[in-house]
């Protein structure tokens, strides 16, 4: 594990489900970040349900220092918003989470932290985003000049090279506010994508469950979560169970605790039409075949190819945290 | 090489370019295949260009009996075609053509040839197109009971997993006429698609030119139409003098000489509207992860996968196919 002598900070963007709460755990947890904020976004479930995840999680990390601030609940559009509870189970932790409010959101929304925060330590801020784009791209609209004040933007979404996971070449978080997409790729910050190339090739399995099993109660609630996530990977996507890891690889691409083997900087952009390729990530990949020569306007890192061993990394990470600051029992409602 | 006991009848639509020229010289020669006739079509270069272009080639291969029927000079919609004289020459022979005309075109038009040549066989033709598909989609318009008629329809065109050549995601044989690829998608007959996710991995190089030279006058003209093309590949997509050989491997497929390592049958369209994702092949590969289950309404062999040391086998068909039936110096123009 490479540990950088000076922690990347970073404010977190999710839509806190069940890997985007191992994505919080391993930024919250990493010697190598400064997690200076989370903001949450509807997507795998609803806005309030991600608040509350995301406000659980950095308890469950021992980190109540981290505000965690309110986003958007739908995508830019006012299109009705789409969640994935079959994913996720309906409380955003596999029908697993413990039911309680730990803590309070931050009295500002998301975007408006993400500007805070970055005008706070300028040019030093990773912006990650794993969910929908909706609060980068209300960022962007409230402060125009925020490409030129962060250190950079890194997202788990899109698909440069493998099928989308919503249609056959949309993949969710895209698919989800294309229009906030579209402006995330279109800003001039260099953007790295970490898409289903990589988080498809990144999986857990039970096996992994038994070791954070093993470790403290912080590794035996993220085992009880992922067990209704392995069944639906199980289901539609692998045929066994085994579930991908999406958000934490782009934490930790953003980290650099996790260097991509292959990763061309290209021009890419998203696709907002209203037709079958509505939500896609265009990545202009035509340079492949002589090893990615240097392209007139291209921004935007893709990340096409990670060691898949990065799995053990987090697990071990999870495992060793030791036990949870908050209550695990699950809360009983009369 | 595998050899049926029964060769494949086939009839071959090409928009006659360099590498169509090794195509219709493979379905000549090769015992697998029975060539009924060849239909051209625009494309690589203009319709009449492709017509001698084919002539000239069944000529060469010593089958002056193949018809060679004229097919449509652009695409369905009545857009201006656009040619591709910088891949294949001016005259689509590399500029290494005898200019010679030789034989004179069939008195119908291509897509006539094909309904008469699959009624003339029921359930026994591969149609096998490896232009733009307007010559196939005029056949289907003049003859909707074609589907049922066929042994099946096997293109060169496309991309699934792999970048576009024309644009990020549009592969030129459904990029030049993206109506007519979407009517053929949409058949119900069996397509198989031999797309760039093949295409671009098998390929030729100098020392398979050196190869064709030293065989009989017939490898010494493809080695010479050669030249041009390996200098076109080698400026934008290899770094190095190696050439795609795109069509042939479409009529190899079709001809079972080319068994492909990885090819499911998935649902496929054609994205036609007018964004940037115009031309894609859109393939439903999102079973990818659990080996293609089976998939409901899916119609489409996609070749994901070939041995790319089929490029030796066409050279020794053709190194080995003698001395030309036509005079091969250069006709010279006063």
């Amino acid at each position: 594990m490479t540990v950088q002598t000076t922690p990347v900070r970073m404010v977190l963007d999710c839509d806190t489900g069940v890997d985007d709460t191992l994505a919080i755990l391993y930024a919250a947890l990493h010697p190598a970040v400064d997690l200076l904020g989370v903001g949450s976004v509807w997507g795998n479930v609803d806005v309030d349900t991600a608040t509350g995840n995301s406000l659980h999680t950095v308890h469950l990390a021992g980190r109540p220092d981290i505000p965690v601030a309110r986003g958007a609940a739908g995508p830019l559009t006012g299109a009705p918003p789409v969640f994935a509870y079959h994913v996720h189970g309906r409380d955003g932790q596999g029908n697993a989470g413990t039911g309680r409010a730990v803590g309070r959101p931050a009295g500002e929304t998301a975007a408006e932290q993400i500007i805070r925060l970055v005008r706070a330590h300028p040019g030093e801020v990773e912006v990650v985003a794993v969910g929908p784009l909706t609060n980068l791209a209300l960022a962007l609209g409230l402060c125009p000049q925020l490409p030129g004040m962060v250190r950079g933007v890194t997202i788990m979404g899109g698909a440069a090279l493998a099928p989308g996971n919503v249609t056959e070449v949309a993949e969710a978080n895209i698919w989800c506010d294309p229009e906030a997409a579209a402006a995330v790729f279109r800003a001039p910050w260099p953007l790295t994508m970490v898409g289903l190339d990589v988080t498809m090739r990144t999986t857990l399995d039970d096996g992994h469950r038994a070791r954070l099993a093993a470790g403290g109660s912080i590794g035996g609630y993220v085992s009880d979560i992922l067990d209704h996530y392995l069944g639906y990977f199980a289901s539609v996507a692998f045929g066994e169970r085994r579930s991908c890891m999406h958000d934490v690889l782009a934490v930790a691409v953003a980290a650099g605790t996790l260097v991509p083997t292959l990763a061309p900087t290209v021009r890419a952009f998203v696709e907002t039409g209203d037709g079958p390729t509505r939500g896609q990530t265009v990545c202009d990949l035509r340079g492949m075949y002589m090893g990615f020569p240097p392209q007139d306007g291209a921004s935007c890192r893709v990340v096409l190819q990670t060691d898949p061993a990065f799995a053990d990394e987090v697990v071990a990470l999870i495992a060793g945290a030791g036990d949870s600051a908050v209550p695990l029992d699950r809360e009983e409602h009369a």
